[in-house]
């Protein structure tokens, strides 16, 4: 990466102080005779994805896939039809699944169970191939309500440009977020150049089947593990192994994320305060815990509006739809990637 | 790594039937123009651990860790020290030992829960900090029972360069073992070159724990996953994203891994086979149904009588003793490091 410096780093960070604390940051753990000098093995960095990577408002872009699937479930299966969450997904009743969100955030989690159920029955029995294929379809073609622009291009420019900057610096990049394991890894590489064995994020059971060829993994109705708060940490060593020294959420369920980086090493810990309302949406329901602890510890509060010169990149254009499936299966998944790559360049 | 080419590539690999698979199949995915040929990002390769990439007999050498742990529980806790499986580890009770991991493999795990239930309790409420030091205490400084070598030194030469070939060939090589995460972690990248962030094992329930600086991961009295058999499939995916196109195993548990290969793209599935009690040791129990679906399914059986020039590298001397905390932690860390590597080299 050091190679091509085509760019300025960091140039769509306006100066100030979230960018001087990165680079001096930086600078600290990688410049040969600091004190504070690091080998690259140590320095690894994870992010939060929904709302730190990518926009999650007016609610999550995989909470719209979900929907999708339970609205479909529920046209196929009428005695679902006025029980949620199918009901609510298939009257596009927004209020209410936002409502479960906004209450999970805030400690109450009786109606996201009621979600999390509904979700696993609607997928449970599908093969990781076949969810993948529902899945990509949905990121590569879908708009975001709002923004008119598409799911691919709801990537922050500046983070992007941060991911870039500590790989030009040897970083690890992660990704530690509560959104689902295997949708996310469809997109990282290309949205964000993570791939995805570095992806970390909640995941439902799966059982390995066996058939007369190579087998199977199919979900099974049942939650594995729920990537948010407390567990973050956990999932995080779990993944690398090793503490990261940076750490960039933007909510509650970040806390402990932010918390644990560094240990016996130096820390970079930030934290994106949505306060942009003309270029993304501005509010702080479900970070204030994350804000007053940033607050007391000093932590870096990244202002979206006051320090982000841009925040999208360009959106690429039209809409690329998926092709079908193809005689050779290789063939088939080097032209998927290849679709996510032109609809993400 | 292709530009260090001073020792032939799997030099200690006789000519002959398995040497050729590999080279064959390597060349058949990684050749330009090959009708099978993958980008690198396809080319991922898993390895069971013990009896694999080290010796497992007679027992495997996280047992002997875990058997120091229990006795000293057991020392500090007399009311254990009748019960079992405190009882066997206080006494050396090897035999007991034996038969509860050759039950497990034969499909019997009502002793392999008092085992596990006996380390759980064990090791509840150590955190990661201090499982580590005792445990790379033992692996530095151990010495295998009957091979007169230390543990260290116990892993097949011919593996190591097989690991080292696969990675001139772009490969990414991962360890998928039963045996514990967090103690193979501490040594897989000085003994084999794979760092930690590539090992996927089995693990106890971790808990994070607030404190005034930045937390820690605390063992609970819980089991979180045993990787082995059927399971092996769901943690390869959840860590890596990718069906491995290589994968080498030795025994039944291995079985589902070895199944698992390939699914659309090109496999070679691999099981080494123990026939050399001169050298090693020489047993078949545990890896039965493994060795006649390979024989069914027309997988590699590796001969490690036949196929090896030599089973193990040199021997690297006197042991040498880890020291104590040291005042920064960053210092002892590297210390630590700077033993183990003077220790595997």
């Amino acid at each position: 990466m050091m190679t091509t410096k085509a760019a300025e780093p960091l140039a769509s960070w306006n100066d100030g102080g979230s960018r001087a604390a990165i680079t001096e940051f930086v600078t600290r753990v990688t410049k040969r005779g600091s004190p504070d000098y690091l080998p690259a093995e140590a320095r690894v960095a994870v992010f939060d994805n929904d709302g730190t990577l990518w926009c999650e408002k007016p609610m999550p872009i995989e909470l719209g896939f979900i929907l999708g699937q339970l609205a479909g479930s529920a046209r196929q299966n009428p005695a679902l039809a006025d029980q949620q969450p199918w009901k609510a997904a298939k009257d596009h009743d927004y209020a209410w699944l936002g409502s479960v969100v906004d209450k999970h955030y805030h400690g109450d989690d009786a109606e996201v169970k009621v979600l999390l159920s509904g979700i696993l029955k609607s997928f449970a029995g599908m093969t990781m191939e076949a969810y993948q294929q529902d899945a990509l379809k949905y990121l590569v073609e879908g708009t975001h309500p709002t923004l008119n622009r598409r799911f691919l291009d709801c990537g922050y420019r500046p983070m992007i440009e941060l991911l870039r900057y500590l790989e030009a610096h040897d970083f690890a990049t992660y990704i530690a977020s509560g959104g689902d394991r295997d949708f996310m890894r469809l997109i990282t590489q290309k949205m964000y150049g993570i791939p995805g064995e570095r992806v970390v994020g909640s995941s439902s059971a799966l059982r390995f089947q066996e058939d007369d060829r190579c087998g199977a993994l199919v979900y099974q109705e049942a939650h594995e593990v729920f990537d948010d708060g407390p567990v973050k940490p956990v999932r995080i060593w779990s993944r690398i192994g090793r503490r990261p020294i940076l750490a960039f959420g933007n909510s509650n369920g970040d806390l402990q994320m932010l918390q644990y980086a560094g240990g016996d090493l130096p820390a970079l810990r930030l934290l994106l305060l949505h306060d942009d309302k003309e270029r993304e949406f501005a509010y702080t329901s479900g970070a204030e815990r994350a804000l007053q602890e940033a607050s007391t510890k000093g932590w870096t509060v990244v202002s979206m509006r006051d320090e982000w010169k841009t925040v999208f990149g360009r959106s690429s254009g039209p809409q690329r739809r998926l092709s079908g499936p193809r005689e050779s299966p290789v063939a088939d998944r080097r032209a998927q990637d290849s679709i996510s790559q032109q609809a993400t360049h």
